[in-house]
């Protein structure tokens, strides 16, 4: 039976408590958050856990075996580092670190002590996202030409990490599960429009060393939910839209063909798609549920995960070249490869 | 009653050619096209009119007052000219010419004949748009802080342009008929997908010297048509989407608050939207038919168009400069005024 | 070459003349209405063309072989019939007649005289309905469960017919079309809210013989247009949605199965559908050119047409029937066959 | 502080548990189910319980003032007349009783005992429906037309009740809260596909002595989930539609205007809607929690619930008068009133 303790209780938190609550194998042996009003929420769902505003508490409580670290981005380093050096597996949210330095200096420690460190890229545990990763890798789509995200909504200024790091981080982590290449290179742009504050619409454009582009839009500020991922390739092309309820995923048998005749290219234009479409069921099992299993089971078997502490790194270096990119008003920033990073 | 001629019966003159003869004070008078079929499909449905394969006839037809030039860019300049040599008034397809040199020339060459030279920009004449410029022009929307549009749909390669001229024109027509104020610079990624082929996908961003950024995302192969435009602001934000029939603009009462208590926060992350939204009634005149009335009226009068050759070559200026920034990987190109230019 | 009258160049009558004057065979001879300010928007778009106030004139043209009646339903039989006795085949916009012994009527003297008598149940010419046929005929669907319409949008009170001879009319169409069995009873409701005026809302449930029922859902009062036909099956249930412009048909692989585990039907009861979906492309072709090359290849071979006069006889013994049940609050009307009404 | 015991602890009853156990002034003292995979479940998430597969034990537990009954129509009765008996109140899942007979036991047994009986409508808390009542009882919508309602979804046969007492109850039950009055006579038509089962369609008509009609469609056989409810009034009419995430409300500022122009009469055929749309923000508090508190209310002060036991006897004297007009294929069943029954 392998304890969790949950480092806060705020708005992901308790998804993680109920879920691991729920997990054979695991159990909730603490939860830990600043705010005792949120505390006081916990234990009134969950009467026999320790409940404390210590942290440090909950690392070295000796029934705790995996500390799940659901706090604000720079907090992660030291936390997710003292509970490694406390001999605990670790679970930290997205995005792993505030740079790849850090990142890397938990990977090292992790593997040092033979322990296992994950980072929570939640979506990567969908059935859409496992199904259109399936898509892509059995050669479904045919050749791949594009990858094109947006998402955006009505959300709050964060003083801690801009729109990049809180939202694209979930398409990067995604794009580096479904992709089977990497990109080379990133040009974004961006805006804030808060004084002191970071930016809260930015647009990445990743280049490949194939003929693949990805475009990532993420916004703060949109009065619509929106969560929407085309994926084209030489024979099909995808749509993945997480906000439609019953068809998440869209796959259309049409990819790419260049007809030359005048009355071809009338009829294109008027109409609105050509073949068949096709939307296949998913699994509709919770996402946290299925990543919290498997997580045990990782820490049981010393089995790899998908949502390692590496996959955590590669997505933190992609958010910093897409930073700086930024910063330059889009000129490009050439991607180092993890290797090269370590 | 002014004699229109239609040079280019292929997928857009048949509505030129339709919405004129309804216009009052207007009556088609030739019909070119260098297609025999295309001509004979013309001469079936308006059995009275000249219909010739030379151009050169029709512009010299005396009872042609206004030349409708409806063919691919490249031949957009040199049947414009001719037609204004020949002391006939212009209507080009968008985009104006395939360069703004070119597009100058024409506005001089018209200016100095005293003839009225208009573009095409189509979409500047529908009740979307025109609500959408007046909900921004009246201060509706607040202090502006972004401009963003995706028009994809599933394309052919055209030959002649790449998906900017395209696609992007009519964003940046509608754009820069909606703004108060005009970019300063422009970062452009885009890619192609066919040996010695045009760019296929592109994405454009459009600095200001205001605190606003724009952004236009065009795609000749996506599976499904999107052609969706956002436009935020302090007060409220709109959702224009031209692919609804029946709400195409929806207004959302909700602009920007920084709310700083965490149970706000956790609320907000929540809900899909806050505040209410109002879907205004809009004018469902057919947009070409508003256009040809108000052409006519131009003429008859002398009074200016928005969609006068200017306008045009303002929209060909950022084509060329989103171009240049493209071949640049993404990066930025400033923009010279329509003043610099000339 | 097939000479057409088009009778009334109200709302429908512009669309039929447009499409006989493209139909390869056909030519549009004359066109009639009493408003005559409609009669020279005719003349303007088909300057070529007989056009007269007095449909007799119309009838008694040498050059009409096929008369299209595109009036208020009480003139239809009097037109029809007058055009039937000068020896023209007739087409006669939906509803064939205002009562089924003016349908037998007319079916009697067009076989008398050897002519060809269509009704104008467009629908059956489009690809949604073609295909929705297809995919019931051919077994696709299994055993038929269900047939559920509706129909609803925001009309204008007529004086002519009520709700149910105007809108359901299509539904019954359709129906007669797709269905490979024919209903035994009726059972309608209905309200008008217009004092002196017709029912205004009206909802019918049609019996079959086989465990099948049908129900459509008709309203003038409605704020949105809704044309959605649901239509279930032991195998696969299909959704057809006119309204929708990208995917009308839907194809759902799930038929019933009644599975008794409790923790499947919890399952069932929070995912939305079970099994793939699939939207099948269809032909995107007008409906009415379909039709229009139809029926001039019907008069020249004889060869009969899935719209003919019986089919239009039915469709009418159905909304006599419904009528009756509506008159006394949903009391079944038990429906005679063809036959028996002959 | 209230404690609540909760019978049944299959689809809805953790529903009732957690929203009673997080709501002020209530606390979870019981679970009870027949299934101990079940009772294991609620053990693990709420350690602290009373978990018991005999209700009675529940029921007579002193630690419990209200008995929650969640579980098959059939049982309802039984279980709640035992608590009330045992001086406890009580809230039963909807329909309150498989007759109306048992109904008003229950109501004439808590009123002797001076306890409150509940009815778990739980759609009469949902920010939806209160402001679906607000708009009628305002005046809002003017002078009411109709009430049209469709709740479909592939669903399972269920052997207790039929689709009307599975679904319709849903519809009645917000009928009787938003209309401001009562039906008179209801026509209902319906089918059974499996030998031995009870109807899985059926289509209500609701008549009135005003001029209003109400029509409810329910169907367990839909490949798609359809909740969707129209009124009709002569100044606005109202969607609401429950499966829309963002918008679940429209307001149409458009009711009934005869207009006699033959223009205008074309105009309105081919435009979707006329007049401005309005969504106003609805309260997203979870509608059981809502309940839950208001329910801890009326205990505590006395003060009565619109979803008190004579609301639910109502709602099955519709259930019961539906059901006898659909053994009579639709012929009208008068209504009594409810106090007509007492």
């Amino acid at each position: 039976m392998i304890g969790v303790g949950v480092v806060g209780y705020g708005y992901w938190g308790p998804n993680l408590v109920r879920n691991f609550a729920e997990t054979p194998g695991a159990r909730i042996a603490s939860v830990s958050d600043l705010n005792t009003q949120r505390l006081e929420l916990a234990m009134a769902r969950h009467p026999c856990i320790q409940a404390t505003t210590d942290a440090a508490k909950l690392i070295d409580n000796p029934l705790v075996d995996l500390v799940a670290i659901s706090t604000p981005v720079s907090t992660h380093f030291d936390l997710a580092m003292r509970a490694l050096r406390a001999g605990k597996h670790v679970l930290v949210e997205k995005p792993l670190t505030r740079n790849s330095e850090d990142g890397l200096r938990l990977i090292e420690e992790a593997d040092r002590r033979g322990l296992q460190l994950f980072v929570d890229h939640t979506f990567i545990y969908t059935g859409s996202v496992r199904k259109l990763r399936e898509l892509v890798q059995t050669g479904e789509l045919g050749q791949l030409y594009y990858y094109d995200s947006t998402r955006v909504n009505l959300g709050l200024f964060q003083h801690d990490v801009d729109v990049i790091w809180d939202l694209a981080v979930h398409d990067l982590a995604i794009m580096d599960y479904v992709l089977p290449m990497s990109p080379v290179a990133v040009s974004t742009t961006g805006i804030c429009h808060v004084p002191g504050g970071t930016e809260n619409i930015a647009y990445l454009t990743l280049f490949f060393q194939e003929k693949v582009i990805a475009h990532i839009n993420v916004n703060w500020l949109s009065p619509v939910k929106v969560r929407r991922t085309m994926i084209g390739g030489s024979r099909k092309m995808v749509v993945y839209d997480d906000v439609d309820v019953a068809e998440k995923l869209k796959v259309y048998d049409k990819g790419i063909t260049v007809k030359n005749s005048p009355e071809a290219l009338y009829k294109m234009l008027v109409a609105y798609r050509t073949g068949d479409m096709w939307a296949p069921q998913l699994d509709t099992t919770e996402a946290l549920a299925l990543e919290a299993r498997q997580i045990v089971r990782s820490i049981e078997t010393g089995v790899c995960l998908a949502t390692d502490g590496r996959t955590g790194l590669r997505v933190v270096q992609l958010l910093e070249a897409a930073t700086e990119s930024m910063r330059r008003r889009g000129n490009v920033t050439e991607l180092q490869t993890e290797m090269d990073a370590a």
